[in-house]
């Protein structure tokens, strides 16, 4: 994906713009546009008249989190499967069994 | 990955918690976190005393994103071929090259 | 309160941080870490034994917006009084009474 | 300023969407309108082509916080004098002048 992604980007000479603090702004911008698709949703999920919308929404974070992993040169699944192991020690399965507490607090 | 999430996920009983507009909302404060790495940088870049927790940052982004993306039956890679595809309709090469205007204002 | 802030500031030689863009870095990152006060909620209020950190949470966004209405001599009252006259038009009662729709939905 | 939002909201019949999870969503969701004017600037100032919506966008930001705020009875110019005693302790003068570090690091 990374690839098509600068493909497009070097097409339009956009790489100027894009200094990493930039992307991590505008992945920021994006998360925000998911969020705003449950502002006033009751039941906790997207109204159905705005789901449609979701796909792109989603797509847009991936695509700056893309840009910022590839910048850094950072393997996305190696960082998240390193991260999980982490996680595992900080949230061991019998202290945190059920419980939406941080680890801090466990 | 998706597989590996939801195995610690239900190791711990956490799915009770994941609506999915709660989903949203820590994929925001993940993408946040990122952004704080850069809030003092002056060159835009990330200090290197912080960039050791880049991996980290992006990773938990990258959790909440899959989650997302797997409670909407989402497949992220296709979202994003397809947005690339409106981006492309949107930012002709000749009307957007090396501008940052907004496809609005093109 | 500016006054204050600004003697604050001032005292410990942080201006030279505060270009607007970190400015609004910084009221994002504080506006985050209200949201965080709800991020497990189950029935949208905060936990009572995190309720305390609130008034701390809700200064650190006020400190920031403050201090870029000041950069750009902004007078947040008279901004605010403003916007709600816009808001009366975006929205007039027989049409969005009752209904969490934007205006561009009405 | 605070009555006057709520004789608008409560004019629209709107205080039944106002959890305050909702208004926390809407905070950092006008949080990241501020930011996006400043999301491709090189200087890290705002285009000035944008400047004359930041008025409005600081007075979105302004209506959460006051409707947050009065939804906890807090008084924002209390807690910020209050917050502002606390990072005095947390920021001394001699350990923190001219620096950027988090007091965690001083």
């Amino acid at each position: 994906m990374i690839k098509k992604i600068k493909e497009f980007i070097n097409e339009r000479d956009w790489e100027q713009f894009h200094d990493p603090k930039n992307l991590a702004i505008s992945l920021n911008l994006e998360a925000s546009e998911v969020l705003e698709l449950f502002q006033w949703t009751k039941n906790n999920d997207i109204d159905s008249t705005k789901s449609y919308q979701l796909p792109d929404e989603l797509a847009d974070v991936y695509y700056w989190l893309l840009l910022l992993a590839d910048y850094y040169k950072i393997d996305l699944d190696q960082a998240l499967k390193s991260k999980l192991s982490k996680n595992k020690q900080k949230y061991p399965i019998d202290k945190s069994k059920g419980k939406s507490d941080k680890y801090s607090d466990l």
